[in-house]
């Protein structure tokens, strides 16, 4: 069996922690990158990932990282996005691909397109995908596949069609589907698939510990009863999803401000005993999930 | 190997549903019960259950379920328990023991409690477990395998102390846990851990319903960024749920309230950009959810 050759040479991450690791070992492991040289600020994190294995090389600075790279995949919260871009760019081989992991898009667009020089194809991506816990002994190769990735490159056209490509068949090596949208559609969509239940398990977690403490233990306990869905989330890194609220904050306050109203006619049915209203509405709820589900199933 | 008797010989169960159709599996299976008679006011499920071989019997009536059954358990509808109890209890043998699986148990002792005589023992049940599917074709015996089981009973002492102790026994049989609690207490619990995520997962389900139909597809088809998790709730039993939030509505409007506000206060830090406010409150709930993780492992 011939082997064929990696979809990209050389990949530079910038950001070492459960994505950006787990990036790392499915690129090598399903021949989507021929090496893998990372940095991260963070030292210890650095060394974590080398002596797992999971990169060939830590760089010393993020200029040593980017300076042979075919590919540069910035793995930070998205409010670091711009700085680190304002440090490879100048550093990046003409011709290379520079992009990105955040949870966000038209703020990493705003933030990184000013920074990036003639010759460099900047192509924005997010994989939806991910756990609740952080750091790089978590990440794992299998992370991306059969989840979907979503590139929101500023053209497809001309001398950008050629980097689209490329990180089409790079994430679809790792087993990913790919969309291509634009970054404002992305955040619309991402607000209320991702963000918005992000937003609850944190809140909800802490109405919990504003309880008598008493309460908490048994929240957990008897979590099977559907609390135990709702509060994995909470467990997400902080600093990433602090950044996620704050650039996609017209996106989020928008969904918010819609759940927040149908919750509030919904209080007031329970409150007024409103029967036929709240049958009503989870008869609907219900069927257009299972249609919707049934329908992406046929 | 000698095989222990059945915990409870005969068992009458009221309702064929998820759970009902379950508690028969499992009690025939694991030795919680010898026989189970059932009935069920609609026909075809009651059919369906003999046909599946999940029941022993199907009954004719209330009445003819219960004569001769050592513990009748009702699975309805926590709205309908009141009526249901007055056709069963008259019928029962003195000694029995009437219980019930609803996820409410205030409302239930009030429903329930009245048309039980003297001579037969009143032991309200809820096993925290379920599905978000209904009907006895989705029950499965290892449903209750490691839940926990909660008893609300008038009294532990006396006559009643035999009946506690023998439903205990039945659940454990089944692989549950039992607690015992007074019915305030377990509403209370219950309406946060469970109540609660369900009237969220119906709502932001609802939520994406109102937003244009091309998005509909997309927040499927993107869920596992989170959305998967908040929206399978949405798919359970309507009925059971609507009476749930009308025999719980204090409890459920109480912890509602605290989740608003809680809510509305992290809008506002989006909202105004407060960076250190947002992070400070995801690490709290990320590391509170941790530490009663560990310790519940330890």
């Amino acid at each position: 069996m011939v082997k064929n050759p990696p979809v990209i040479g050389r990949l530079a991450i910038l950001g070492i922690g459960l994505i950006g690791s787990s990036v790392s070992r499915a690129a090598r492991q399903y021949g989507a990158a021929g090496e893998v040289v990372a940095y991260d600020p963070d030292a210890g994190r650095l060394a974590t990932a080398l002596e797992l294995s999971a990169i060939d090389r830590a760089a010393t600075s993020i200029a040593d990282a980017v300076a042979d790279a075919d590919m540069v995949l910035i793995c930070a919260p998205v409010g670091a996005m711009g700085g680190i871009a304002a440090a490879a760019a100048p550093a990046m081989r003409p011709g290379a691909i520079l992009s990105d992991v955040g949870s966000t898009k038209t703020s990493v667009v705003a933030d990184v397109a000013p920074h990036v020089p003639a010759g460099i194809h900047f192509v924005p991506a997010h994989p939806v995908a991910g756990t609740e816990k952080s750091g790089p002994e978590h990440g794992f190769a299998t992370l991306f596949d059969g989840r979907w990735c979503i590139l929101t490159p500023p053209s497809i056209e001309g001398a950008d069609a050629g980097a689209v490509d490329l990180c089409t068949r790079f994430w679809r090596a790792m087993g990913s589907n790919v969309d291509v949208m634009t970054p404002e559609h992305h955040d619309t969509v991402l607000a209320i698939t991702s963000h918005l239940p992000h937003l609850i398990s944190y809140t909800i977690v802490g109405t919990v510990m504003d309880l008598e403490e008493h309460h908490h233990w048994e929240v957990f306990k008897y979590a099977a009863g559907g609390f135990r869905d709702f509060s994995r989330l909470a467990g997400s890194d902080p600093v990433m999803w602090r950044d996620v609220f704050l650039n996609n904050r017209d996106a989020v306050l928008e969904m918010l401000g819609r759940f927040t109203e149908d919750l509030q006619a919904l209080q007031r049915a329970i409150r007024w005993g409103e029967a036929d209203k709240l049958e009503a509405l989870f008869t609907r709820t219900r069927d257009a999930r299972r249609a919707i589900i049934e329908a992406r199933q046929a």
